[in-house]
């Protein structure tokens, strides 16, 4: 079996999820190289992943590193030309979301993109790639609810949390750039359709932090795409029983929804307060399986010669929908998307 | 509308449910007679039933009150004898169950029936009569799960009122007898099918005055019927999270399970301990609508001319279960059913 | 016991079921008159409902009728001057929803009211007094969210019912006048504030004579409140699993989901599809108990001299956020609630 | 990071995801060498396992491999004297439940692990480690229902699957030891407790093919525990709905039930039916990750020098008491379990 060689760019906490999954989960994949700016993940990378080959500088590490495919879980503002430069170097890329941090930067990504076609390129939209959301696709494609017509996605971090997207909330670029990215792509790919405005609208009555940021604690927003269908996306930060994802597709002869609770196994629990079922604590938690899913897809891919189901313009179009949202939920007008 | 004139003996708790229903919830029936030896029900009767022609006689208001019917929810020891005396009288009879405290009362009983086979006589399994519970059965007899051929039932009291549960503990005649007829009744209801042989264990590991009065906390016995078929049931006295009722009917081709939580409406609470269903609190709140359907029924019935569902045999039979799950119980031995 | 006297106005379907509430399921009521221009509706009423005193002519009704209270089930064109009237006569009254067809015939009502201080007006929003919907009220009265400020309410009628809606469709008023008027007073009520912002989509995918109807099968609405709070409501005419009802009122502690799935009863059927649980078909199916918990409070209140929790200003409130929403949804235009 | 060198012997259906497991999905293991009679099976480790080492004769994979632990997945009556050679010869031993197919064959497992006290013997009782059993052992642990009384363990094949299992009827062992084992042990985990007597019966309501192999289709059994405590299992092969394993483990302040519903994820399609879970097919699909976590907690207390939760004893434990149930099941009387 041939294996693909990675260089992983980037070692924080997801970053360490992915580079575990090359390492030690994928069997046509091995980690080669890696590279950080912080000393301690190339630490990591030597102790823990046995990676000896480590980096500094992205660009060196291209040159340099024995590597087919590289994976991308930097700062998202460096996404873009790092994805440039290591597809002009030959190398097969996943990148993490978001795409970019602004359209001009994913049109970048677009055209580095157009220039390899004999290079696989995926970004990492996991949710698509979770047993569950996988299941509810192929159920909508083979006709299980006829046409969809309508999406509604909540997506709330948990109140354990709160401290964390506080400290980040002044240059988040807002909570729905910052948040939402992943419900605008699961719109789009179950209607198989683009969004043509938006209405959106945020609140915060828990922690004040967050309107002192020009931020908000949720918020929420409306949809309408091209041929008609709605969208709904309600995102926050305050769930106080854990991580809630939940994802309803609603089409012509019936509908999916996906975790109304978000169940964090199979038990549930009967004491004095009634029967509990305890939820997911976290994003990493819920989506373990879907980052290895993800990565052995690109894998694979890169393996077959082919392109996975992500496009560089999934990336594109999402985070013109985001800034779209953004700017409606700021100004509270109307924004068309273009 | 023809009214049917109804004479309810018997005014606890359990006598009060009816009485209001007969009184004031079903169309075709009037209270119109009420009997008790304690006085405090004859004034309850009368304030807040508006039923003046009271007795602390039975026979007395047989002989007297202007009534079709009589409702019998007085003790069980007593339930034979007035059945027995009622049907004598020329009075349709509705009993809530168990129909008699042995086996030879339930023969008398039987005896007063089949000579008054002008009159309703109607038992009261009002679990028979519960929406989930009959709707059950209708999917059932359509074919839903193909021959039915197991049934596992569970009644699990609160512990919120396990106190009651420990002074009745001397005098209840065990755990079976107390708690288990309701479930015996369904077996067989849901297997059409008589019980043969039963093997049965109890154990007390929260409550030791349930040992001191030589009964259990909780207790299972297994079943064999004669065509095959198997039955579980579990009682208990101890579920903190409430009134824990469940039962599955499993056949060659589907299963259906009734309240594997029992609800207590269908509301979640979403906390920091999880997605929460708070769950019913005793049996009159979870049967409540029941036991309105199943007197309407005995209603209708009366003036149809008709004999209900549940007939005095299915008083019998339990009663004949109860007992030999009884004594399985207290010798740990298998005991054949007859 | 003092019965209240009720004559009732309008005998269709669902004045079929206040009728029956009335005569037979209310201790401290009885019905004495009834009033509709259909006459077989007035023949049911002597058949089944036993009333001999009937009527053509409201008014005829509350001059001549041996009535303490009217309850008024007519054409909601019909509603506001039926009040006036029969307030103006000194009879209680209790009216269906919607309060009246505009804002103006709402003003009159309320006028009417407020002349007479001594009687009790009721405003029919029956999910108020759902055992699920109180119950939900009641913790959050008790602070088991903390502050709520967002809900999210879905209303969708069944597919199998949608040949009357499409044909009800031209004169319906639009769908959110016509399905939303309940989701609206929900907000209102669980979030203790009034909207002051709405934005709305509809849209048609299955069933074209909506949009010929310029009404549509499905639709949304974003709201904003005084409070900053957040609102949204889907109401839609195609489920084809029955008929969904569903809210989440969302707060700073928890939130509390009401009817996620639907479901018919507490039974589940496990077969070669999976693990299934049928829905409740129909607004009466669901709402069968509410509404006679709302009839039994406003029989309570006149027989107290108080009103109840639904004050005849929850009816204009209503009334004009349904009429700002439809101008939203016709517009596509951002519509303040004045 | 020190590699564990793993030999595997078998590669059949389960063996093929042990062997994928060691070889791909454990950082700190490696497969390095593969025993099986089955030719196919050999070059399946060659092409897709990477493995070159190979053997048909277990003792010469013991002699020659370079191997630090051997993972058994042979057929269940070989394992005994295969654990007894391997750890003879110096290696740290895994295998697949059963232990072995007597209490005789067990006790020599027990001898040889007992001389090797050096080396880590694990027993593939791999609910154990399945996300939802685990959590519910740690809560137990931890006192969330305070003393566990009674287990109530449901394992149902699919019927989609009853050809094979028809096929092995005649030399199962019967339906206890052929599918109750997982049951039984997860019974005395929770319990933490020995079983002293068992009561069981079977029936066969579908497939006769059972009954002429002497077999039974579905069958229960009721235990009574040392300590009081009670347990039922109820084991079958007939489940339309899929693979449903389910357990309750009830204690004195609270229970815990796993997998009421044997969800396939964590999608819910609502259509004309209802609202429909789709199940989990089988029991590789079900206990997918609880494979790879047993087997890292094999090789983590492999790197540790330290024993894993599962010891020998268990396994002859649990394999007693799937004799005295099978013997209880054929005579229809009550066993004691020595």
């Amino acid at each position: 079996m041939k294996k693909i060689k990675v260089g992983i760019a980037g070692l924080g906490r997801l970053g360490k999820v992915h580079a575990n999954n090359i390492a030690y989960k994928i069997p046509n994949a091995e980690l080669t190289a890696a590279c950080s700016i912080v000393p301690e993940e190339l630490e990591f990378a030597k102790a823990q992943l046995g990676v000896s080959d480590v980096y500094t500088d992205f660009r060196e590490m291209l040159e340099k590193a024995d590597i087919d495919a590289v994976a991308i879980v930097t700062t998202s503002s460096e996404h873009c030309w790092q994805i440039e430069a290591a597809l002009d170097a030959g190398k097969h890329v996943f990148t993490d979301k978001p795409l970019g941090v602004d359209v001009e930067q994913c049109r970048q990504a677009e055209r580095a993109v157009e220039r390899h076609p004999e290079l696989t390129f995926m970004l990492g939209f996991m949710r698509r790639y979770d047993r569950s959301y996988a299941y509810a696709k192929e159920k909508i494609d083979a006709g299980a609810i006829g046409k969809p017509y309508m999406v509604k996605a909540t997506g709330i971090d948990p109140e354990a949390l709160v401290e964390g997207a506080i400290k980040f909330a002044p240059t988040s670029g807002g909570i729905f750039l910052d948040m939402a990215i992943h419900d605008i792509d699961l719109m789009r790919w179950f209607l198989g359709c683009e969004a043509t405005e938006v209405y959106a609208q945020g609140c915060t009555f828990k922690h004040p932090e967050f309107r002192e940021a020009n931020d908000d604690e949720t918020a929420v927003a409306c949809y309408k795409f091209e041929n008609g269908a709605l969208g709904f996306v309600h995102v926050g930060r305050t769930a106080p029983h854990g991580y809630h994802v939940e994802t309803e597709i609603i089409g012509t002869e019936g509908s999916i929804r996906i975790s109304a609770v978000p169940e964090k196994n199979q038990a549930m629990l009967y004491n004095h307060t009634g029967a509990v079922t305890e939820c997911v604590g976290s994003f990493p938690e819920r989506f373990d399986e879907a980052y290895l899913l993800e990565m052995q897809e690109f894998i694979d891919c890169v393996c077959a010669g082919k392109q996975p189901c992500v496009s560089v313009y999934d990336g594109t179009k999402s985070t013109a929908i985001g800034y779209a949202t953004t700017e409606a939920w700021k100004t509270g007008a109307i924004v068309k998307i273009v």
